[in-house]
């Protein structure tokens, strides 16, 4: 099932994707819900970014080939940093470029969003009850900052700066698809999930263990090689396979 | 002012203390409200953490005396870190000693609760309006886990390790309060906050300019020197002048 948030008229609304259709979602997306109504014409609809989450962990270094292009060791253990709620746009939001950077890259990234408060799961239990499903994720990082900074949390942490989206797909097989961003219509990074150094078992149960995971959280998986800038002005779009595509434009910030 | 939340009987109030009473607090803290009613002994009320937080936004090495004690050099701009909602206790609640790590630390701290949402503050602008009020912080901290992955985060983020209180007090100037950590009783770290380096105005309108601060968001302002280790058993209790004491305890994780 594909599952959108959407604004239609005056009122923000979950439905499930039927071809060009939504129908609406009655209930919570994290517990019992019901499809049925009325179905809305999905070009009569705005998307918005599909969860609203409490917190956002993201995972740095998890591709071989982008620690070798960021010239890092590989961690032993996933390397984790946070992402703010603040931060969240939806698909064709604007990325705004901010007054303190002068090198903004996209990353184009898995990401999976919780559906059961997950506490301390042990290395035997699954983690699927734990998961609603997967949807695309743009890690916006102002580079110049992470690199003066070494903690990543500015340069990861600006308003705008966590693109989520167009939707949560579920009962996806997450372990061998393919990952692609574009900016500008080319493409610059291209990889696959299948390389990925800690699976989204392995993420789940790890951080976990480290701190709940409640409902609408999102994990963002970390990004494969072919980082790079962005303009304003440029779009970006984060296209992975089974899921769809992610599009943003970068806008500087209006100056006051 | 100085206003807590408490649980009382089968329901959680906002409260302000009136000697050992606390008079409830009708409306929402950061907007209109009113004080009436029955006032509340407080020997029949349980404290509670003082607001749950969307974020929690910290920073790193902001006195001088801790920066050297941790051989760092001191920053040109704050250093920020996040720590997550899930990590939020209260007064005399347990600190649960992480089976990942080996060394827990307490970190005492001044912290500010966010009255207004503050966004891209200009250096002119009067960041008062903005600021509910100061609370005492206990920045726990995996200290073995913090120098193995450099990033701040796991190390900062386990459930427990963002004690906060006991209350929230208004009207307070921030800028000359003795901080104090004790140790089983002992003191460990004695400061005053107008030793930090970046003061809560310049940390406002900076972190301003990354993140929008929300409502209950807390900026906790850093640790002066004296950080060490705590064991399960150990109590731990922040002082600072003007607010009150934060108190406690360290429980090892149950074992399953």
């Amino acid at each position: 099932m594909i599952i959108c948030r959407a604004r239609f008229k005056d009122r923000v609304l979950y439905g499930a994707l039927d071809g060009e259709r939504l129908i609406p979602i009655e209930g919570s997306i994290f517990a019992d819900f019901a499809i049925g109504g009325e179905p809305i014409p999905l070009a009569g609809v705005r998307l918005l970014a599909p969860v609203g989450p409490s917190k956002i962990v993201a995972v740095g270094l998890n591709y071989k080939d982008h620690a070798a292009e960021r010239g890092k060791p590989l961690p032993e253990e996933p390397l984790l940093f946070l992402k703010p709620s603040t931060a969240v746009i939806g698909p064709d939001e604007a990325i705004v470029y901010p007054h303190m950077s002068k090198r903004v890259d996209y990353e184009g990234e898995l990401a999976v969003v919780i559906k059961r408060r997950a506490a301390q799961l042990s290395a035997l239990e699954p983690v699927e009850p734990y998961l609603l499903g997967y949807t695309c994720f743009n890690d916006v990082t102002a580079r110049d900052l992470q690199d003066k900074d070494k903690q990543f949390t500015r340069a990861k942490s600006f308003d705008t700066f966590a693109a989520i989206g167009p939707w949560i797909v579920t009962g996806l097989d997450p372990s061998n698809l393919e990952i692609k961003t574009h900016l500008n219509g080319k493409l610059r990074q291209s990889s696959n999930t299948r390389n990925l150094i800690f699976t989204i078992p392995d993420l789940v149960r790890f951080i976990s263990n480290v701190m709940t995971l409640l409902p609408g959280d999102v994990i963002t998986t970390g990004t494969p090689a072919g980082i790079g800038p962005m303009v304003p002005g440029d779009e970006v779009v984060v296209e992975i396979e089974g899921i769809g595509t992610l599009r943003n434009r970068v806008l500087r910030i209006r100056e006051e």
